[in-house]
């Protein structure tokens, strides 16, 4: 008779568990002696991501302590509620901790203006941030698959993006910049389609949540899901992959351009004793833009058009989005034509010429230097 | 009664020719007392640069010889020589000198075991620079639009490119890189869409060819530009547009981390007494593989792993790039996959290790090195 060693003895894995605790240990999630939250709408992407994080625990190759998180964002009245009562009962009898907090979007956009999605996402990655707080775990699960790298990829596309729309999403970041200790992980992103999430939710018997905004044409992001992607795929069956890593090679560019960005204007501000500061994320991407976590600090004051003119158009054309940032507060409404204007300021004969900003702001260059002036805009009169 | 002054006198020109003769002055074209040649297949849009320069030749804006080029690639029998019949015609009834050759590119497709469009584009630009060589011209016009851009950036994106993909085409670079004061321009290129071509050679009366081979949904660009774009103008009406212009965002990004990348490899190379000169491209990109023109001096000799350990990530794999390309002389076959292997020799503990290439060549690290082995493969073994 054959002796099993209990102590190594491990139950089988899923496909699906192992791909996970493969990308697991390639983001450096803590797998033992921890506590995380993990986002779970009732979809299959983040139902996956749950079913696949507890096979693992009970498989003992996690040693974690784990706590579900879902905000009913109140779009869709009674379903949503049911939403939030499915993931609390699927949590709680996995043997989980769940918070579930409910959200009034549609009021919150009409109070910032923002439209109902950017709304949602914001309520969404505030109410992440506060579960983070109040449980002082170490990491913050949310469920993007390759398809959503994708798709954001394609939305950017056809705004006419840069690369650092381009790049879409990153598999961890920090959750918060004022927590950079938390991080923001997205172990799906790199290798899970949407197709792999239903079919594992499917073999461990789970009926998901249908969401029906997900199916909504009216959003450009279901029809890019529904119509451009398909399309792509008659192309190459491998669109999907192709576009993640098109992603992924742009934003490592990006990442090296915004360094070097920071760098020039550094120099360009004529040295640190006349520095005035200001803390700015370096990121622009809609998909991270509540919290930022790649902070630079950068300076407002006047610019050395010599060393700008020196430098390469595409680190040029970034150290000015960060400096108009510093200036300004943020880049809302900034668009490319507004850099462009300012960098024509760049080229050509010398003498006082000035580039208009949104808002009443503008750009002056003077005796070799590019000024910013500030306008101070009475709350909500520079929006008109 | 006003007395005209019939030297500043000009006759009024179509809005097409105007957008051209603008594009021209910024592309810096020569202007007067030269020759240029503008390839003409006979579809709308070489037709309707034709006709525009033409336009420009005759209010005398440009004071120009022109020469009208066409390569009857012998694709399409008889529908091939009729074409290139119709351009002769057209060209000689505006007054201008043509140059007709005739190609025989299912024979070259076969014998160098290119597709058909590869060797097409082969022939034609052979051709244009032996035209150009012939005629002692300073500039040779193609036709390609902003649409062209927009198929090219996409048809890029479903492989998987990173920038110097992405980046498409460029309005203005030498024809060959023997040949640095010639240029290929396309000054159609930033602004003109294929309905405009269209459109104005319909308001001159020409009636133009149309290409059956454009209409064939074989071709993946013919299902782009019929399928996908118009798809994506569902998104947003102004999609090839926003294309265009991402393209021009990566490519700059693209230009300023190759020159970055040269500058890399240089450092990392160890100093110039040790450098293996080769001279290669830096633009892998297809749509201008046939002549390069940004080229670069890099070295194939062992690389500092230090060196190149502490680049951004984007500076380095393009690095790597270029010398894996000065190993080999080309790099054919060598995919991210082949790349990445190599990456994944500078992570991690000292030793010997190897990544292996396409066709038997390998890089090994060695005592902090890495070293490229060429390997000698009898013609055609490598590519079994």
């Amino acid at each position: 008779m054959r002796r099993v060693n209990l102590a190594t003895q491990r139950s089988p894995l899923s496909a699906f568990a192992r791909r996970l605790l493969s990308e697991w240990r390639r983001l450096e999630l803590p797998t033992g002696d921890a506590h995380i939250v993990v986002a779970v709408s009732g979809g299959a992407d983040s139902t996956a991501l749950l079913l696949a994080c507890d096979e693992l625990i009970k498989a003992q190759r996690l040693v974690l302590m784990l706590t579900v998180a879902h905000l009913d964002h109140g779009l869709r009245g009674a379903a949503s509620a049911a939403d939030a009562a499915w993931v609390a009962q699927l949590a709680r009898g996995l043997g989980h901790n769940v918070v579930i907090e409910h959200a009034r979007v549609h009021e919150s956009a009409q109070a910032t203006g923002d439209n109902l999605e950017q709304a949602a996402r914001r309520a969404r990655y505030e109410f992440l941030a506060r579960v983070a707080r109040e449980t002082q775990v170490r990491a913050v699960l949310v469920a993007h698959t390759l398809d959503d790298q994708a798709e954001t990829l394609l939305l950017a596309l056809m705004r006419g993006s840069g690369a650092e729309g381009l790049g879409g999403m990153r598999a961890a970041r920090a959750l918060d910049e004022r927590r950079p200790d938390v991080l923001l992980a997205r172990p799906l992103l790199r290798w899970a389609r949407r197709t792999e999430t239903v079919a594992y939710c499917c073999a461990r018997g789970i009926e998901v949540r249908a969401d029906a905004l997900n199916e909504d044409e009216r959003f450009a992001r279901v029809r890019v899901r529904r119509q451009l992607v398909p399309l792509m795929e008659t192309f190459n069956p491998r669109a999907v992959a192709a576009l993640a890593r098109t992603a992924e090679l742009l934003r490592a560019d990006s990442e090296a351009l915004d360094e070097q960005a920071a760098q020039l204007l550094s120099v360009a501000c004529g040295g640190p004793e006349q520095l005035m500061m200001a803390t700015v994320g370096a990121t622009t991407n809609e998909a991270e833009s509540v919290t930022m976590d790649e902070t630079a600090t950068i300076c407002a004051s006047p610019l050395r058009v010599d060393v700008l003119r020196a430098a390469a158009l595409a680190v040029r054309r970034r150290a000015l989005r960060l400096w108009l940032k510093a200036g300004r507060g943020d880049l809302r409404r900034v668009t490319s034509t507004h850099v462009r204007a300012v960098e024509r300021l760049l080229v050509g004969e010398r003498g006082r010429r000035v580039a208009e900003l949104p808002g009443g702001a503008t750009v002056e260059r003077r005796r070799g230097q590019l000024i910013f002036h500030g306008k101070m805009v009475e709350k909500g009169a520079g929006d008109v």
